[in-house]
């Protein structure tokens, strides 16, 4: 059992790379063809704070009894700072909801979820769908792991089906040894540099080669872990010795099943890194795809130094800074920030002596959580740069609006806190003396669940009342699309419309999260702010008209949810974009494109007709419909003729109100 | 040098307190007799992050060019979670100005100003004035230690004396020991049960007795912090040999000196604890006033405990927690969160395996600082008991409106985490078996000043610029008082207004504290919102009329230095709060009583016209004035007479337009 040989498809009889024998293994529907949609079975699921709220209401609104996943864990890693109440009533909520639905729960203060995901539920050949989107970052054990919105979350936990467009496999091939002064970090730069932020878009990254064996399991988590910012489906690593060591260590080395692409498997696209030709990198602001070698931008001044997040989680990345500063002092301009990952991490910091090296050298030490990389405190002042361990350096993610963020290394952190300037970290060597320290990591790591709580058992989760603090309130009911519709377009935007512009977020917006009716208050204020209450005035419901490439840009579900809940019935656009679209039909949105000329000829305020509307969507893609001038003109009705393009089992779905609404008829 | 006997006042030949001996060697003017002003001479200062913008901006604004006390420190504690740009950008102005003007400083992440200072700064005979209202914990080391408004503490820095109504000295007297699971916290929580939070009003606590030796300079430090609890100007203990030891540890004995009261010294009140009779208390939602022995609510259900802060700040306070916690699990509903109060106390912490204690039992430990005593962080949910060695609860100061926080020992608080209920300590005998730990502490203690930034040299420190971030603005100038005034009444306001209805606080308006231009827009606008802008408009100056007790309530400086910023020139009402009063006459604002008469027939829209007031205000308390009725009563001018009642000095000090305009033309 503890060391199955590699999985291979012997029906095809071809070798197969590592991500084409997760999939098959896990394939429902569908061809794995690049470009097709497949579905596939979902082992496990992870939610946090953020996100976790939301779905927690979806389960509630769809009757689930209990979660059919073999494992769900929720996590509280995001909203840690409890400024007011809001903060303490979610964790309360997702606790009652772990407790209530059987899921795993991860208290505030035990660390980010993906490193505490990693240490105690991860294995190898496991498919997982997450609210968080360095979900990817499991790929380090070789698991299939992929993030995604709230609701394709609780469904998985529901037991659907995960349905996705195949993606490519890019075979990264890794060679050779990493040189002192770089590590994980930079080999993720490099895919950066070569690749930008779009470069991994519709493909599954698959390191492979002698140089993969080089690096930890925890190495491999940065490397995963960041390909979420190469754009990439996800990213996966073999499941070899080395997998088998970090769950042995862990007591888990009974969950251990070797996973390896096979000899002279093929892959769609192929790329070669020679780990011993690296040399420290650094993303400078404001994208994770502005990579540039240390040295070329050194010497800037340094005001401040983050250590910690999903993407420099592992106790050797705190402890080779703490050996770097070991009997040294920060610069005394240098706020150096150190977010332990987990509460274990916090404890063999602390054991092995780095806490206190990290202390002396003047570190600020935060609670174990996410903090600054998600823009919860650590925000630097305008302008002055801010050098950081995370994943994303995005304008304004810091907190700070004009921010000058750089992603960097450990070593480089280490190396710009000590001098208060951008510092390749090799120049310590000659200049300071320092050999590159090789932290030795402890024979037995810290491995503590106490605050993981474990599902209770079934019988007993019935009885649990979910505890609804002020601000959090149930999923709104979304009712069956009716079989005729007469409503009002009450707004008509123009092209490019993007998710941002529907339902915006901000510190304003966003505390409402687990509030639908008080975050509907928001939608489309800065284009419209009359438009939530002409929604709510209207009540039989109301349509809205958009141009090309309607609800761009994040995947936020509130931009549909919201709307919905004022009344939103169906969009009519020249476009979609692929997930607002996948969004609208989730939450029982008819979304329907119209051509050029109805756009043009369509103004806000007119009426829009449709008759017989089940038996027209269940018949084909074309819709026909009629416009009624709201400016008086009694011409009586205009016909024209508007397209979908629902699947059957999508037209269902949108004809009872939703994916919720169908699921909970299915359960009942 | 190193042990001076106790200095006497041989003038008097009468025994002395130590207060007494404390005043008159500090004293510049008036006799120490209780209500009668006098001046004392300030040795050093203390300023922390919220206050200190405000200091540095009068500081330049009076154009000092270095501060002339033995000692000035400037913390950053209150505001270190950093949401944006505002609090970054405030550190680095203060470490600008700690520079330029010859201050300590402090720096983000180093620690709670008051056990800092005690650590590194605090000496016996020493009296120091401090924005923050705890700076009387310094009464740990036998110093007279007041928290005083933002002015008098630049002030102080400037050289200038300190005015204070000469209190009564209240000597407690303290015999016997602290029974086993309780402490220090459990003393001044008697004083609160006995006296509420107004007994200390008027007076300072002066406390004497064997007991005091039981205790270490540490617990004498949370005693004399929540002394501003009680009201009281300050708290003293005896420099004794405790104060020696605690010195020495630090490598400073050199700076001892034994302050005791005479034996045979009188006090103005008496009072007597029998330490060995106290047992464990607890102040209940929401004062420090409401205490009750723990075991009277023992059971109630706790959701939250938070240890730190300056009224638990000793590494004493962490280790009992931590050994009482040893090996054991916090209750799974429970937060723990613990605030280390000093960098060189967390290092302690590390060091003597306590950290590891508290990680291990589940806490989430944060950086050293004030968080959630100030509010920053570690809000509550709604109603749910939060237990806290902090010094206040009152409504809503821990971020959460509706909150429910409860005060106690880090004893009570470590027996409540485990059980998840509010738990008399010294059940944990009988129900778990544990006897009352007496952590050991090390025979060398953490001392380490690399957070701590001497000042410059004189020489250099004349060439530092402040560091103005983009929220930060020089303070106004202020004009001096014209000879002639004709000025509309903008406002007629009722009796009983307070400084929170002229400037409120809260999150929307605290953030601009250090820009009067932007924070100048939110005077008086829950009264009548229109009052910023018809100030503006009003070019030449205006006056605004109260009723009685004008300005009661916070001492805070902005609701005068902002309506001034305004246009605001006088005031009149029937009476002034007092400290409102003082900080009108600091920043040039004149003070005018009317009669019920005046005040009942002059209305909003009228015109005061003052005339040759230079000569009228030094002349004695009469000032004749006229109204013009604003209703276009052509009658003409109605004469009124009006009363001042500021001292010869301040007379002048108005005229030229306030304290830091006098101080300037003095330096000039």
């Amino acid at each position: 059992m503890s060391s199955t040989a590699a999985v291979t498809d012997t029906a095809s009889g071809e070798p197969q790379n590592l991500t084409q024998k997760l999939i098959r293994s896990h394939l429902l529907e569908g061809e794995p063809r690049a470009g097709e949609e497949i579905a596939l079975a979902i082992d496990q699921t992870l939610t946090q704070d953020a996100t976790g709220t939301m779905v927690m209401l979806e389960l509630e609104a769809m009757g689930l009894d209990r979660v059919r996943t073999e494992l769900s864990a929720q996590y509280v890693d995001h909203n840690l700072l409890q400024t007011d109440e809001k903060n303490p009533e979610d964790h309360l909520f997702l606790q009652s909801g772990a407790r209530r639905f059987g899921l795993w729960f991860s208290r505030a203060g035990n660390g980010v979820s993906h490193p505490v995901h990693q240490a105690h539920f991860g294995r190898p050949g496991a498919t997982m769908v997450g609210s968080d989107s360095h979900t990817c970052a499991a790929g380090a054990l070789g698991m299939l792991a992929v993030g995604v919105g709230g609701l394709e979350v609780a469904m998985a936990m529901a037991g659907e089906p995960l349905y996705v467009t195949m993606p490519e496999v890019w075979g990264v091939e890794l060679t050779g040894d990493l040189p002192p002064w770089t590590s994980a970090k930079d080999v993720v730069l490099e895919m950066l540099r070569r690749h930008g932020v779009t470069g991994g878009s519709r493909r599954v990254i698959e390191y492979h080669g002698d140089g993969v064996r080089t690096l930890s399991a925890m190495d491999r988590h940065v490397i995963a872990n960041m390909g979420a910012e190469l754009g990439a489906t996800t990213s996966v690593f073999p499941a070899d010795d080395e997998v088998r060591r970090f769950l042995a260590e862990r007591g888990r080395e009974d969950q251990f099943v070797q996973w390896e692409a096979d000899e002279q498997a093929d892959y769609d696209v192929t790329e070669h890194i020679d780990l011993s030709a690296l040399e420290p990198l650094i993303a400078a602001p404001s994208s994770p795809g502005n990579v540039t070698p240390v040295h070329e931008v050194a010497g800037e001044e340094v005001d401040q130094v983050v250590v910690g997040s999903s993407a420099n989680p592992g106790l050797r990345d705190f402890a080779v800074v703490a050996e770097i500063l070991r009997g040294r002092q920060i610069d005394p301009r240098v706020s150096l920030d150190i977010n332990p990952s987990s509460r274990e991490i916090y404890a063999d910091m602390a054991r092995g002596g780095w806490l206190l090296d990290l202390i002396s050298a003047g570190g600020r030490i935060h609670q174990s959580g996410c903090m600054g990389c998600i823009g919860m405190g650590q925000a630097p002042a305008v302008g002055r740069n801010s050098l950081r361990t995370m994943p994303r350096n995005f304008p304004g993610r810091s907190g700070t609006d004009e921010d000058s963020v750089w992603l960097c290394s450990p070593e480089t952190a280490a190396a710009s806190a000590l001098t208060g300037r951008i510092t390749d970290p090799r120049t310590l060597e000659e200049e300071r003396g320092l050999s590159c320290p090789v932290p030795r990591m402890p024979e037995a790591p810290t491995v503590d669940r106490q605050m993981l709580v474990a599902p209770l058992p079934a019988e007993e989760a019935r009885d649990v009342e979910l505890v609804k603090g002020s601000n959090i309130s149930a999923l709104p009911e979304f009712d069956p699309l009716p079989e005729d519709l007469d409503v009002p377009v009450l707004l008509k935007v123009g092209d490019d419309v993007s998710t941002d512009e529907i339902m915006p977020a901000g510190s304003r917006v966003l505390p409402y999260r687990s509030n639908i009716p008080k975050i509907s208050e928001f939608v489309y204020i800065q284009v419209d702010p009359t438009y939530p209450d002409r929604a709510v005035a209207a009540d039989g419901g109301h349509a809205i008209l958009g141009g090309v490439n309607y609800g761009q840009g994040s995947s936020r579900e509130h931009a549909v949810i919201a709307p919905r809940h004022l009344g939103l019935r169906v969009v009519m656009a020249r476009s979609f974009a692929r997930i607002h679209w996948q969004n609208l039909a989730n939450f029982g949105v008819l979304a329907l494109e119209c051509d050029e000329d109805v756009y043009a000829t369509m103004a806000q305020g007119d009426r829009l007709r449709l008759r017989g509307l089940h038996e027209a969507l269940r018949a084909g893609s074309e819709v026909p419909a009629a416009i009624v001038s709201g400016d008086g003109d009694s011409e009586g009705e205009r016909q024209i003729t508007l397209r979908h393009r629902l699947s059957p089992r999508q037209v269902e779905m949108v004809l009872v109100g939703g994916r919720i609404a169908q699921r909970a008829a299915a359960e009942a």
